[in-house]
């Protein structure tokens, strides 16, 4: 490791210690959630893959994990009023539903990996349908992606 | 859930518990260890804007549970020898020293991660600069992005 990444490492750790409530900014904001869904959309791809028979299945549990923990961690990414990216301003009007559907979510993933850990993997998977409900959440609360 | 995407997946699930060992075409196996290494991208991109100060802390201990996990689940996806992506040939050329790394990533992501959670997030996160070495394999063992 170069020495110049570590001492801008070591400034970083500094300043997260010297401000532990960041404001963050509207960009910063979208910013964040997006690596928190799209780490979603990344596992949930992979477990595409397994569960169609194109790759061996040897990670299932921890691509179960993976996504329950970071279902975990997406509500919190939204709590922000910030609309932009991808998240409709209807996710904040609606925030009942939406945070309804986020918290299912969190909790419906974290049965699924639980279940994978005492019954197996393909007991886990059995409730894959169900707990990964991110279309019909996404046809609801996300825009089509902005042409790159 | 639209009974057509559940009848997908019941079909997934079918053809999982008909082919426990998945013969993996070249492009699956691509896709799939970019799965893999864009989580790590994702969640190391997310915990850098942390580390900023740029949003906050809340979720670290789930950031650096997400990359242990992630972290252990590396390795294999690259044990195919398929060259391809952003991989280059020198991963498989030299498998003894990019093994030994990815070992190493996992046992140090993994160490974090204990860290945090016997010890608290500033306490894991003092080792973020060794743990997560990602700059140093890749620029060893990645390849440019192809231009989309």
């Amino acid at each position: 490791m170069r020495s110049s990444s570590k001492l801008r490492c070591v400034a970083a750790l500094a300043l997260l210690a010297l401000l532990p409530a960041a404001h963050a900014d509207d960009k910063d904001v979208i910013d964040y959630r997006q690596h928190i869904m799209n780490t979603l959309n990344e596992q949930a791809a992979a477990l595409g893959q397994i569960l169609s028979a194109s790759v061996p299945d040897d990670n299932v549990i921890a691509h179960l994990d993976a996504i329950a923990l970071t279902a975990s961690t997406a509500l919190k990414a939204f709590m922000s009023k910030v609309p932009g990216g991808e998240a409709k301003p209807d996710v904040w009007a609606n925030w009942a539903d939406f945070s309804k559907r986020m918290n299912d979510f969190a909790r419906m993933t974290a049965e699924m990996a639980k279940t994978a850990h005492e019954h197996g993997k393909d007991a886990g998977l059995a409730n894959v349908v169900d707990a990964l409900s991110c279309k019909s959440c996404h046809d609801t609360y996300r825009k089509e992606k902005p042409k790159q």
